[in-house]
């Protein structure tokens, strides 16, 4: 990576941030602010070298008292990606991608480890800091992953879509019970043809705060990201705003997708969330 | 960095790793590799210009929607330090590192875009969805945060505790309605006196799956996980069990250390869970 921090933090905060870049840099750095999602893939399959070291990365990412609390399913087969892909929302990059995992929430292998134990029970995993724990856990896992994947020349997009249907997902992928579908990721190398935009940020004032929390002062930056957002679409072809995006996703419960049932679903697959 | 991949497998695999090391490496594999938790500082603050790079590599991550639904609260004041090591389980390393980050799920900005937009009402927000997307955003984010500070030569180590008692830390940190501390990231010069090392992990079989999710074979990949773990904890003089220390906290409610409250802490701020 050659780009420089004024770059990196133009494109990421839009044309005239208000930050000073900072005065050391990394490749790691360079590599994470040129982040974009990859929506279009050529056919060119994953290794499994290579998917052996994204693992690898995944695994070497904190995860809460070393509990592990996470799993993935690596889903290459044409006709289950195609299923899952229409689970998804029938995104088509799905089916494109030659690599899709599935990052799975798992306590079903602390409660078999807790329940070997002196015949204990295991009645902490019965509380929402369970899943806290584990949903926090796959998350820091599938971020090393993707930043893994990219330095490798791949391009990745999360897919929250599969918990639009995630029963559906736990029947097509065999999840026992205490296993959830948290989120996908798809992986495969970019099609540059249709090679995506860095997406322009919040400015960073919205988001990080000094020693309290202010809200009020948020409006003016976020009314400053709607114009800049608003160009960066209106250059895309999109007639969106930020505001209306985010309206749509939580001003009516029909705006979730299905994923009003979340509650419900982690309820059959054991999730009880005490 | 100038590990190789297959000393980098020994590490985190244990010393007889079954995995091929991947024919491609990059600088940022090996530093995910190198991870390790640094609970011990040196009193060197962190600068306002390293603190910007932390938080626009943590921008950069993926956000579902681009709703960017969290913030951040960057703690340096000594006494506030020291009263959020108290609430975190009096965790002395919160102490001595000169900086604090405390990460926020943050459905507050939403909701005001939202109710801005055309007198609309949030409530796709009162979903245990809003708390899914709000959670998996923040552990994206901070992981970035967390690896930018490594590759600058800084240590980190993620705290959880908060969530013991996350209403008093939300009262500290002047927390608004609908934001709720997920974890803490202390951030600072590692003492190299007290270097810690890198934990093995479990075996890669054990949680990487392909096509259909599998539980009964992860028993035996368990097993000798927990002889490897075992002679991990003895060279460090622990006298535990990866088995024993999973039910500590499973086992019993007593094992949540108040965070079996959590689901009423979360009603508390406004996460409905519905």
């Amino acid at each position: 990576m050659t780009v420089s921090p004024e770059a990196s933090y133009r494109l990421r905060y839009g044309s005239e941030p208000t930050l000073d870049p900072p005065a050391e840099w990394t490749d790691i750095l360079a590599q994470q602010l040129d982040h974009r999602s990859v929506r279009s893939y050529r056919p060119e399959p994953v290794s499994d070298a290579t998917l052996s070291a994204l693992i690898a990365a995944a695994q070497s990412a904190p995860t809460s008292g070393n509990l592990q609390l996470w799993s993935v399913v690596a889903v290459r087969d044409d006709e289950r990606r195609a299923r899952l892909a229409h689970l998804a929302g029938d995104q088509q990059f799905i089916v494109e991608a030659p690599l899709f995992l599935v990052w799975l929430a798992d306590l079903a292998r602390a409660r078999q480890v807790t329940t070997g134990v002196d015949s204990a029970t295991a009645e902490g995993a019965d509380f929402v800091e369970a899943a806290v724990l584990s949903f926090v856990d796959v998350a820091l896992a599938a971020q090393n992953a993707s930043l893994a994947a990219e330095s490798l020349g791949l391009g990745t997009v999360f897919v929250g879509a599969i918990r639009n249907r995630p029963l559906d997902v736990a029947a097509e992928l065999d999840l026992p019970p205490n296993v959830f579908p948290v989120f996908g990721l798809t992986i495969g190398h970019p099609d540059r043809v249709a090679e995506s935009a860095v997406k322009p940020r919040l400015p960073q004032q919205a988001v990080l705060h000094h020693e309290r929390y202010a809200l009020e002062p948020q409006t003016a930056h976020v009314e400053t990201y709607e114009e800049l957002l608003n160009t960066f679409y209106a250059a895309a072809g999109l007639p969106d705003s930020w505001a209306k995006r985010v309206a749509r996703r939580f001003g009516t419960v029909a705006g979730l997708n299905g994923r009003e049932h979340l509650r419900d679903a982690l309820h059959t697959q054991g999730f009880q969330l005490r």
